[in-house]
């Protein structure tokens, strides 16, 4: 069966709504509403006639028609007989929001597998338990929290409900968005594997986010992720890399962390990116969704802060891509058009005094040397106009990456103008340069 | 003399004030103004008769009372004679702001001499020339930009004027606020070492955030770094840590990045904190100002994210702080207090049903245990009421690091009054554990 019912049912059944705001029942119940979900929406309670304007049943077997999506958030103890329900229902998906089960011991593991069992015979697939839920904005579905309605290209799949919300979060803030989210919880049956295989062919998702305390099956994960990194990037961060970490793996989702190392070894072989941090995990899933990738690993450095232009060198070098020497053509072109305090080498310091201007004519003598792969550009105290001059030569196709800093309110704005036109920024070099070498690298080894 | 004059001058003269918004000459004056300064102050510019509503004088000859600080913002050609003028004027500070020296060939580089030849003979002290100026939020002299007024503990030395600016935007973001800034543009007499002198004897300067690409005199700054460290935590960006980046630097400031491995040790040895990041020499000055020193390496994190406990647990134990077993004396308290689900282990999780309540049972139980040396306290999707918790346990002195992510508006809230309370918050795992192991660092090297 298709994991499609997970994020394009026709009808949501929301079993164990709750009338009272704070409570999950109430706030996934909201949050579908308040993200627009356009097909019927049914929350089950024996104890509530309505809820939050909605016509509330005492049981699933009540609602009259047919069902597509439940999502599930009763005391676990329920749980089986809730799937067995679902399945005489002809639902042939359900999301477990309880908590309750393997991870809280050997009762609740018994629990998890009678869930398992109940429904294998439903032929119902499970996403969860102990899990944060399902989100697809293009469905207008948040059937999870807290409420992420923004619309854009990056997926999240997640062993952790927090970490997969922050980049939801972040991705909101930045009117980037983000596609589809899944909070895999305990993963009793739908794994990271196989939500990986379905969102790499999933049309509207540019680059999946991945967090994960182990894999189900290495061998299968190594095959769907190869097949998975040709169709589009992903980027890993994964928990447990030192022996005490591996040890609260096996605490919160009963996962093995694994060697770290063969960890590491696989996801270079497959092409995934890797990250250690979840500020790491977002930045470079939105260079992949707002930046062409790099020709080659040869970059420039074009900045109004002398000291910012030498970080993002530093770091760039670190990171294996190549702080080129700048090329005599383009010397010779800014030697005319720019004032004699600029530095014409690699960083090009425009210095304090820089203008929009003066980034456009660099700009300008960069965009026809195909040698030139990509070009940081970091602006010190942004000037009014600025996110014009970038955003003219981001829509000609060269991996430009935007680094603002130091300023206040003009650069609050600026930040926000391109932003809105789809130019990701940063504000750090050291962040920008960790994402154009992630870039470079998936661009090297799809090529 | 004293660099007090710089900091605490009664009166100020703008000398090359414009009367155009945009030009560094009008900037820098409104910001003075702006920024509340009580004393007298003096725009200086021929070709005006008032400016932003001061009278403007034709030259610093003829404002009529004493003056205590230049600020210098005419062409680089004109420095010298106006250095010359302020000295029959009796001033004993200047900031030349002005490029056009050292950093732009030989022409400037002979303007820089002469510059320094009259300041000598003249009895003037020089920061800069090509600088970004000298703020101190307690006089209410912005002579930089742009204008940060948020009075605060953090001081900042810097070669690059932009990092200053950012570190001190983002203090003023946070409500942390900024102390003294002083961005050295090509230090032609006041360098770093003699202002860390400065800054460390300074009772308002609670810890010293350091931008440098080299410094003056090796030995010299070893000793002043020393005894200032002994006094206060200093925290280090340097450029210039690759070949490259040391090619930059050379282009920027003229300085000599030297051998890193040399700065490296040392940093080492005079117990200042080396970061790498723009973000990292922030967060770690935050959390110097914020947090009291723990009095040891163990660690114990608290937390609603199982996976945000486990990023904390491999950053800590990647940083050298100890993630040390949960003691049996607290999981013999908080057995009795939080509900089953609970993993009473550490990370001590919460689980994502997680209340106030829980985390208050979770800190009191830790308050006694000096053993633990500092909690690290993750709050994944903040509920209403975290932040009063929090700072309830924080006013007991134990140091406790929040960190806030994957939440919308109540987090922002939540952030928002624990900041107003003076407690600093992370947004990742990894930026407190990367903050509390420098201020473990330190603490254990000054004990």
């Amino acid at each position: 069966m298709t994991l499609r019912n997970f994020f394009e049912p026709s009808s949501v059944a929301v079993i164990g709504a709750s009338r009272e705001p704070g409570k999950l029942g109430h706030e996934i119940l909201r949050n579908i509403i308040e993200a627009g979900f356009k097909g019927k929406l049914y929350p089950v309670n024996p104890k509530a006639d309505e809820i939050l304007g909605l016509k509330c049943y005492p049981s699933i077997k009540m609602v009259p028609t047919k069902v597509g999506l439940a999502v599930i958030i009763v005391p676990a103890r329920f749980v089986p007989s809730v799937i067995t329900d679902c399945g005489a229902k002809g639902i042939r998906a359900a999301i477990v929001i309880s908590g309750g089960f393997r991870e809280s011991g050997p009762a609740g593991e018994k629990l998890e597998r009678q869930t398992l069992k109940a429904a294998k015979q439903a032929k119902i697939r499970i996403i969860g338990p102990n899990c944060q839920g399902v989100n697809n904005t293009a469905a207008g579905i948040c059937a999870s929290w807290p409420l992420v309605k923004v619309r854009g290209p990056i997926s999240i799949i997640s062993q952790s409900g927090t970490i997969s919300a922050a980049i939801a979060c972040w991705a909101a803030d930045e009117g980037i968005g983000i596609c589809k989210l899944v909070a895999l919880g305990n993963k009793c049956d739908v794994d990271e594997t196989e939500l990986l295989d379905y969102l790499a062919n999933d049309s509207e998702t540019k680059v999946i986010a991945l967090y994960i305390e182990g894999v189900s099956d290495g061998r299968k994960f190594m095959k769907v992720a190869r097949a998975a990194t040709d169709e589009k990037p992903v980027v890993v961060l994964k928990g447990g890399r030192t022996a005490k970490g591996a040890e609260a793996v096996l605490s919160h989702t009963r996962s093995l962390a694994g060697s770290d190392a063969i960890f590491d070894a696989v996801f270079k072989l497959v092409n995934i990116i890797r990250v250690n941090d979840v500020e790491g995990l977002y930045d470079i899933c939105k260079g992949f969704v707002g930046l062409p990738l790099p020709k080659n690993k040869n970059v420039v450095i074009i900045t109004s802060s002398g000291g910012s232009g030498i970080l993002a060198t530093d770091a760039c070098e670190e990171l294996n891509l190549n702080v080129m020497d700048l090329p005599a053509e383009v010397c010779d072109v800014l030697k005319d058009k720019l004032p004699p305090e600029c530095i014409l080498r690699n960083p090009l310091d425009l210095t304090g005094s820089a203008t929009s201007q003066m980034y456009d004519e660099a700009l300008e003598a960069l965009a026809g040397i195909s040698d030139v792969g990509s070009v940081i550009i970091v602006v010190g105290d942004p000037m009014l106009g600025i996110s014009e001059v970038i955003a003219k030569h981001f829509a000609r196709g060269k991996t430009l990456v935007p680094v603002m800093l130091g300023g206040g309110q003009v650069e609050a704005e600026e930040r926000a103008k391109l932003q809105g036109s789809g130019t990701p920024t940063y504000s750090s070099p050291v962040r920008a340069a960790r994402t154009l070498a992630a870039l470079a690298r998936y661009g090297a080894a799809e090529r």
